[in-house]
């Protein structure tokens, strides 16, 4: 069995990667806001950290009341018990990735992990 | 304490964001290869699967001999033992994202594991 699997530019409002690629440690969603428009709803999590990047575009997040400013290029960690919600400019689309991974389950990485 | 961290856009060859973000389940680095270039080392894992995400430009990524045509948009997956080497093309530099995460680790997602 193949040891990768790929697939191409997502498109449309909103593409799930966790099927789509066999993930096992991450869910990434890949998510397009029209401008003026916005998640319509506030959300937390359970045990998942997510971690978002601005592909294009700008917009903001607010998490816990407190409004962020976010443009292409920016990051953000949102620690799981964190309510946010995502909104596009209003004279702009924003593009971002939401990538959702178990709080914690990271223990050894790059050169720990790596076999060269 | 606050329920998220920031940083702004990546410049330069590599940009680590676990320590600058605080992040508890991934490690993730955006990458730049100029045009010719390449990662200089054939590297698998032991634990971690990786993801990665073309932000700009194109080139190939080689698993266990065989070579991907990759460019904008692009996603792959690579499961921990696949042995890998990232290129850019000849003729245009690659920019992309790694995100390393535990294989396995993830438990419920999106919906399961949301609080809305």
């Amino acid at each position: 069995m193949s040891n990768y699997t790929k697939t191409g530019k997502a498109d449309g409002a909103r593409t799930e990667l966790h099927d789509k690629l066999g993930l096992t440690g991450a869910e990434i969603s890949v998510n397009t806001l029209p401008a003026g428009a916005s998640v319509p709803f506030v959300h937390a999590h359970k045990e998942n950290e997510e971690i978002y990047f601005i592909i294009s575009g700008k917009g903001k997040a607010v998490v816990d009341g407190e409004a962020i400013v976010l443009s292409e290029g920016d990051w953000i960690r949102i620690a799981p018990q964190g309510k946010r919600q995502f909104f596009a400019s209003p004279d702009s689309p924003m593009s971002y990735i939401c990538i959702q991974v178990k709080a914690g389950s990271l223990t050894e990485y790059t050169a720990a992990d790596a076999i060269v």
